[in-house]
């Protein structure tokens, strides 16, 4: 079998991998310094593919093409890709530190943790001064835009907060609000509105929406930028319609260095760092390992997806 | 009745604290250019406190005391005081805001969101490459020190982050650890360390216990600054013993502007904010308000407690 590679590993992960596997293939791993038209040849040819390549490469080149797995949970970015191969994502090997992320900015901009880290970096002690300021998690009332394992995963967390949660989901049985109607009637008395919608929901939360939000509540964002207007999102902020907003993710990401956003006080910002943990790649390794030796012992692999329903 | 109102309260929750004591009372508040002497002629004579005034009023004016309303959870130093009166603390109108900011400090810390907070100042996108640094509280292994509101808070938060949580407490028979030495033979495993121990446990967390902490795990302390051997802490902290600590309380308040705590990377400083929220001081009133109504009706007051006993 030949195997590309493309997501870049540490020599201790391409040996986990190379043992995983065992003997009898050919790896192809794509190096730092290869030029795309390098990587492309490597690409080109092999069977099974572990990473996100450019999407005119799948779409060009995939005739070998039988297994490919994405070294992501979200998949929006190749709607347009058509192959044959069996494909599976990441699944909800980035849920728990995504929603641990979208949380803790939470916290952080409820309990001041912000505010108190720009003042550590300024050798400045308010202290009691800023208590009148802090706010609580504790019985908040919140709608969480998504039911899969990135939504669950925050319910479960801000369960301990005691929080009110609501979890919107077009299909879900296990959510309370199905449609944007219901959740227009809800937002008046919700405190936390947290996204997880994937590419797919683009400008899910638009005007009407943030409109509809209760004065002085608070916006979280940890799916993908383009499901919110985020002009409409950043004139609420600014004209204290809402009061703060912590967001993995943005439309433009790197955020240009004269982005509005920088400079908001209210916002917390975490760099679409939220699936990030010190052994991200190693989960990688471990679940494509997993479906290699399921396809080579006949098996069903895990998480596979249709590239045609979104997310 | 003659009330003296030691804790300075802003024109509205004075309002509501006349509305809730009634007509009949003679009603004293400190003023904030009230000169020590001018407070101490108010607190001399009057029936009802509520506040902390100076140890050194209540050991020599208290004659004519009969209920002291702290404002305060903590109370031991006041451990010297003398008075006949009934006195009664803030019993766990504190807990949920200082459980919210030591695991909000941890979140953060886990999760980079201080470190993300710097790179906002500096208008710096770092994104992906922050990605290994982050560490998730999933399942990490936590010893909570103290069963009392604070403690059993933290629990209730933690516990939807899947940790796995023993409280150490030396007589509470829901506590898993009920001395130093059972709590010695844990920390070796022991990820994260959280300490609620009020003042009277003066350096319960010695050179001994954070020499037996695991390497590379945390401390946070939302207990006493006095709790902790600070300096055995910081020089586990800058030889790498330890890899942060999440610090409410240190040992002098305010932090002098040299000190070396201000500098220190993998540290969060929350500069003793812990209990606080919007309505801090609106809690103080309805405790003391409720307790003067119980008084007057001659039932038994809510969190009262004996200055003899520490916490």
């Amino acid at each position: 079998m030949q195997i590309y590679i493309h997501t870049l590993l540490a020599p201790p992960l391409r040996n986990r991998l190379l043992e995983g596997l065992g003997n009898g293939h050919t790896i192809l791993f794509r190096e730092p310094e290869d030029s795309s038209e390098t990587a492309r040849e490597k690409f080109t040819g092999s069977q099974w593919v572990l990473g996100n390549p450019p999407s005119e490469w799948l779409n060009a080149d995939s005739e070998t093409l039988e297994f490919w797995q994405l070294d992501s949970a979200g998949f929006d970015k190749f709607s347009t890709v058509n192959v044959q191969a069996k494909v599976a994502n990441m699944g909800d090997w980035f849920a728990r530190p995504c929603a641990e992320t979208i949380v803790g900015g939470l916290i952080a901009f409820f309990r001041g943790v912000d505010t108190l880290t720009v003042l550590k970096q300024q050798k400045t002690w308010v202290g009691h001064a800023l208590r009148p300021q802090l706010r609580l998690l504790d019985g908040q009332k919140v709608v969480i835009l998504g039911s899969g394992t990135i939504g669950k995963a925050i319910k479960e967390m801000l369960t301990g907060f005691r929080c009110e949660i609501l979890t919107l989901a077009r299909s879900s049985p296990e959510a309370e609000l199905h449609t944007k109607e219901e959740l227009l009637a809800q937002l008046p008395t919700v405190d936390i509105l947290i996204s997880t919608l994937p590419g797919t929901a683009d400008r899910f939360v638009d005007q009407q929406v943030i409109d509809a939000m209760k004065p002085g509540s608070v916006y979280a964002n940890v799916g993908r930028g383009n499901t919110t207007d985020e002009a409409a999102l950043i004139d609420a902020l600014q004209r204290g319609h809402l009061s703060g907003a912590v967001l993995d993710v943005t439309e433009l990401e790197p955020l240009p260095e004269d982005h509005v956003l920088w400079t908001m006080p209210n916002v917390v910002l975490t760099q679409h760092t939220g699936g990030g943990q010190a052994d991200e790649d190693s989960g990688k390794v471990a679940v494509f390992v997993r479906n290699c030796q399921a396809l080579m012992e006949g098996k069903s692999i895990e998480n596979q997806i249709d590239l045609t329903k979104g997310y």
